[in-house]
């Protein structure tokens, strides 16, 4: 038997309510493969933040430091401003645990209607590889003359040679797994100090990769690409801000943000890495039972996957496609009217529990 | 009779070969309106830039500051590196002449088949309005430790209270006049310094039309909706960069970039206004004559409206619908396999000339 500890963050809003799902699932798959799982759970959260002023305590890294992963289901509520509960539990996480690759794998699932036409099950498959640490999201700036007519704000964002080579590293070695071909998103034409930076660094890294078929593409061109014929596209490699805006609009793409799974990985496995599901804490359907609760079984599949269990990772995902292919059972961002539960159980049907 | 001295620049690829479209119908509707054009002609390019060493003139910009209007076909080659040939010629122009307001309407047209499925003509109609002279395209910012190992290079964006809150006012007036409705892109989750200083300047400008019904969206999750739902979308304002991207991302969605225009807007009049083309200089289609014209004339129909001829870009705009609607003659990238030239005069005929 081997035993796992998960720092279990559930968050805010349908965070707790698809938690539950993950669990559930990694509970029934590691039954079947002698993986246990020990979960601790934190109530890290804007809710938190009301009531004691801080969305984690001081040392909250430090007690989560030694966990084999951490789950967390979503942070974010209209009672306190996002820039505080992100800052104050996400992002310190990213980056407190150099979790620089955040991997957003988005496919079209069959039984899934995707909103573009050339979007069609089977034919899109890619990942995007964000740079999670550095760049445009940055501490750095401030502002001067508040409230003057002179008053202005500044932000620097910052690219390291290091920060760059490593998450280019990771992405053209994923593309060397997979089909072999590489997208890096630019905008070294408008952004002239960051990018062409950004552009020399993945082509000095690239010519480790002979096999990789790369290019690059500016991102409001790539925009467009990713709607006109997303199947093109294998890896995409892409800065902090390009990454988050990317994986959003290629994971609306496939059909629903409600499926789309992340990871926030530190390759070197210093520190743990982070399992968090795309959607964010939705409060406008929040407390209903309806959230989909498929973006956090996928992302279980990636925490698995991730501890190297690729085959009980891989069960997870057949079971989700196959949920979707060969039942109408359905949760409401997909056209349905099934209960998160409901959903849930089915998919524990299709897993064999 | 008016007359209009216009700064022509067709620049370098695809420009040369669609801005004698737009000339062609300027000509055409002016003479029905009492407008004559007289046109002086630039070579400013890439090509000046091989054969000179710079994309224009030192004084470049005092040869064309007495022009009532700019016309620029599109600027970029392969053999020139893109930030050189747009920061040599393009973006100087832009923030020489204060052109604060970059305006990109988007309309899906009957008989263009969109990418995606709820993009349906008649029912997306959008304008983004994009901050066009500071912000994240900024000259600030540089390199450090050049090839070794502790490299970095830093962007300073830079966001005013003069700059943010012009553009900010004309895009609610813009809504004031059409639907009323405004998104404005943010993302101040994830960029904390200049971000939430833009929302709040929204927010004050807001106060002044009370009519307007506004949000804030994140442009990660507002590329989602523009795919998921563009008839939701008006006035869109965005930063200089969320407008590159939005704008390129819209005009995709409703079926062609190859149609979508474009305004460089210097709201006050002190200064040249320059319309050009959404598209670009297209180098992989460049001298085989099948450039779509429509871009450019659209976007002549904006410099009419620009000087004060309302009626006569109307006109422009029910020719470009009817030829679109009512013939099955397209260029290649709407799926046809007309010329630019032919295309150019079925849009002449429809015109009545
Ligand atoms: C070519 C580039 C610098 C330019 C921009 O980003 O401003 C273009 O994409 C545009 O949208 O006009
Ligand atoms: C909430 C926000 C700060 C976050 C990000 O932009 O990183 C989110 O959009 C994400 O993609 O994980």
């Amino acid at each position: 038997m081997t035993d796992y500890r998960i720092a279990l963050i559930p968050g805010d809003g349908i965070g707790r309510e698809v938690t539950p799902a993950a669990c559930a699932v990694l509970d029934a798959v590691g039954a079947r493969h002698g993986i246990a799982f020990t979960y601790d759970e934190f109530d890290w959260s804007c809710a938190r933040y009301r009531a004691l002023g801080a969305m984690m305590p001081d040392d909250g890294l430090s007690r989560i430091r030694r966990h084999d992963a951490i789950f967390l289901g979503a942070v974010g509520d209209p009672s306190v401003p996002d820039h505080v509960s992100l800052w104050g539990l996400l992002i310190p996480i990213r980056r407190g645990f150099r979790q620089y690759v955040n991997l957003r794998p988005v496919k079209v699932f069959e039984g899934v209607e995707s909103p573009v036409r050339r979007a069609v099950a089977g034919e899109v498959d890619l990942v995007v590889v964000r740079e999670n640490v550095e760049g445009e999201y940055s501490e750095i700036g401030g502002r001067l003359g508040r409230g003057f007519p002179e008053e202005m704000a500044v932000q620097e964002a910052v690219f390291t040679r290091a920060g760059v080579t490593r998450v280019a590293d990771y992405a053209f070695s994923l593309a060397a797994s997979r089909r072999n071909r590489l997208t890096s998103a630019t905008k070294s034409n408008g952004i002239v100090h960051t990018l062409p930076f950004w552009d020399e660094l993945v082509a000095e890294v690239g010519t480790s990769y002979p096999d990789v078929t790369w290019d690059a593409e500016h991102i409001d061109a790539l925009c467009a690409k990713v709607v006109l014929d997303p199947a093109r596209f294998d890896v995409i490699v892409a800065s902090n801000l390009f990454g988050d805006i990317l994986s959003d609009l290629t994971a609306a793409v496939a059909g629903s943000i409600g499926i789309a799974p992340a990871a926030n990985i530190n390759p070197e496995r210093e520190f743990p890495s982070m399992f968090e599901p795309v959607h964010g804490s939705a409060p406008d359907i929040a407390g209903r039972g309806i959230a989909n609760p498929l973006g956090a079984v996928w992302t279980a599949a990636m925490l698995l996957d991730h501890l190297g269990h690729p085959e009980a990772a891989k069960e997870i995902e057949q079971a989700m496609a196959a949920v979707l292919a060969k039942t109408p059972i359905r949760t409401p961002d997909l056209g349905g009217s099934a209960t998160t539960e409901a959903f849930t159980k089915t998919i524990l049907e299709f897993l064999g529990m």
